[in-house]
């Protein structure tokens, strides 16, 4: 078989799979989870020793040390993957939910009824624990998977995912509900990209170049993450104490996160007093200020080395790092512009004592969340209380933001007549 | 400006647009929407003028009749399409409803809300009619629109935009809500497909040529229609007068629809009374059976040339005629078998007044509408209570059947806090 005949083999039996899965009931489904979460503590010794495999080649190939540190699974990792997949044993399931039920003038009783998708595709780079993390909320929804995750992590995504497949067969799943390519080759993403018959969606995982490439080949829909240029501004009536904690927290508690901020809107009127009272904290805390040049002048005072000029770029720019970009505004209105158009509409913040101001920003500030008084970060599946999270989307359609279950079904209507007919 | 450069241009203008729409209360943009409809019947002349170049041009090329009574306008049309914009303005508005609303344990106020989408793409062929019905559509959930129409009906299309544009207008919409494209070059196509920093979805009405055009460049979400190929089936339990009436209805009442009936499929048990009581009233409608081979041995007995036999590719087809093709099943298990298999899961059907049998189809068969004892043809925004429709979507992800107002719109999440930060 060739390498597409082959992945396409693998579109059939996920199909296959699918039409199974998405009959299984709630209970069917979590007896599963359990069982899958038992073989990954069972399959320990072979998951362990295909990962030290990938670890080796990773340490020959030269990555560096927080790349093996991502890679490398043990004991307490993999009992954590497996604690990961109780959980989600344990949400509520979605599919079967009545979303709306009504009887048209003709007696046509319609539903509108929440269902799976049917077969997933999630490709991914670096982390095996995406493997379990995917495959599992898929499976929770009633839908088939195909995997493919990147070369670096093949051994232990292989272990995995096997284990996963042989848990839920034995708890009475199909076996092919949870398919991984076994094969890292870059034709294997365009093949999946473009086998709509067996795909509906399609899930990019990883770094821009990836994305891009699916967005280019992909025939099915794709849900997608983009920038995090997180924004929040700090209007004239903040409580500067508050903006402090929340700064802080939004930059720093993990500045690699989608959700960090990565520019922060000062208003002219606090601008000074900011200086000296919030960003103090940040510096201290090894946070690089890039500042225009009303912000520079500002903070020069402080005579730190991390207060620098900014450039333009900086204000598109995701960080991704202790630095923060920094503007003076002299109203709400050039705030929400500025917001408007140089953020990426991910995670968008107002801090302010002022209700009417806050709610004007909410409701003109278009992104998937938007927060007044409160961390960026807090855009979480878990923290929105979804439950769990597949990823969070900078799409529009179907999945905006954080994607929980919910967004891991889709919808049909059920309609029951008695002989009803177009007139 | 290049071409590239005028339909950026109109991008940057729809944002603009978009970003006033979407702050527009409902009252606000049913004004607008009033007003485009009393433009519509003020620049009849003008409108009138233009559809009778495009008609001119249409008989020059040779364009059939049928083709040309699909372009053509005249009073009565454009007063009835000015009709259909005023009954839109008629329709409730989805957005600013408040889908969920919940306070985390940590006191965050969370709400997930409807909010229109942006700016959104229309690509159509031929009928001048869709510029108004998808323009006001999109205006209605506070959308702005980019139109992309045929080249036969261009100077109708510019015609009918202009005066939507001017009419909203004049009731205090923004003018570049509703903008077309006014050249027809293919390349314009490839330019809005991926201008995704400008179009936040793109919706192709058309053949498959487009769709397949659309989806291959498109870089953006595309909510589209491919095939219908509508299966019914016919249970053994089956009440054979329903099933006659809704069989009519489902492949004659507008055979050329997406939702007509292209494959019937009977149980073996009511097949030769089938082939007596409700063949006669098809084939009296003209209707050409194209039959598997026990099939056509039981209607082969009605004498009649319209009876042939079919081919593989006959149960793959969409007809869009007066054609169906017929096969003899012996369960309801091998019904659903060949629905899944070689249906387009759009709309279909069993008929049977067994109940359990009904569900066990209705679960099973995984179609965008599903019905039991009811025509196909019923798969409609109008019929189904959505109130208007922009089109039907064989996809699964964000709109799926029936695509109503609520389909033009999205959701984002509102979060009020007091400080609250990531643990």
């Amino acid at each position: 078989m060739t390498l597409a005949e082959q992945i396409h083999d693998f579109g059939r039996r996920a199909r296959a799979a699918a039409r199974i899965m998405r009959q299984l009931s709630a209970e069917q489904k979590n007896a599963g989870l359990l069982a899958m979460a038992d073989e990954i503590i069972a399959a320990e010794p072979e998951i362990l020793a295909a990962n030290a495999r990938d670890v080796e080649k990773a340490r020959a190939n030269g990555l560096s040390a927080a790349m093996i540190d991502r890679l490398l699974l043990n004991p307490k990792r993999l009992a954590a993957m497996a604690d990961g997949v109780r959980q989600v044993a344990g949400l509520p399931d979605p599919v079967g939910e009545i979303i709306r039920d009504w009887t048209r003038p003709n007696g046509l009783h319609i539903q509108k009824k929440r269902v799976p998708i049917g077969v997933i595709g999630i490709i991914y780079e670096s982390r095996p624990n995406v493997t379990a993390d995917a495959a599992v909320l898929c499976a929770k929804t009633g839908n088939a998977t195909i995997l493919r995750g990147g070369s670096e992590s093949i051994e232990s995504n292989v272990a995995i995912a096997a284990a996963l497949s042989r848990g839920g067969a034995k708890a009475g799943l199909p076996a092919d509900a949870i398919l991984l390519i076994p094969v890292t080759d870059r034709e294997a993403v365009r093949v999946m990209c473009e086998m709509d018959q067996f795909l509906d969606c399609i899930v990019p995982r990883g770094g821009k170049g990836l994305i891009e490439t699916v967005v280019r080949h992909a025939r099915m829909p794709v849900i997608k993450h983009y920038d995090g240029i997180c924004i929040t501004y700090v209007s004239a009536s903040a409580d500067l104490a508050m903006a402090r904690d929340i700064l802080i927290n939004a930059k720093c508690q993990r500045p690699s996160a989608c959700n960090a901020v990565e520019t922060v809107l000062i208003h002219a009127a606090i601008a000074e007093k900011f200086a000296t009272t919030v960003l103090p904290a940040l510096l201290e805390k090894g946070v690089q200020l890039r500042c225009d040049e009303r912000a520079f002048s500002q903070a020069s005072s402080l005579n730190s080395q991390l207060v620098v000029h900014a450039n333009a770029d900086d204000f598109r720019t995701e960080f991704l790092d202790y630095v923060l970009a920094m503007k003076i505004v002299d109203s709400l209105g050039e705030a929400i512009e500025h917001t408007e158009t140089h953020g990426s509409h991910h995670s968008d913040c107002i801090i302010t004592e002022d209700a009417s101001e806050a709610e004007r920003y909410l409701a003109e500030v278009d992104s998937a969340t938007v927060y007044w008084n409160a961390s960026s970060r807090l855009t979480h599946g878990g923290e929105i209380c979804l439950g769990a999270e597949i990823g969070i989307s900078t799409d529009k359609l179907h999945a905006r933001g954080p994607m929980g279950l919910e967004e891991l079904t889709t919808y049909k209507y059920v309609l029951r007549g008695t002989g009803q007919v177009r007139g």
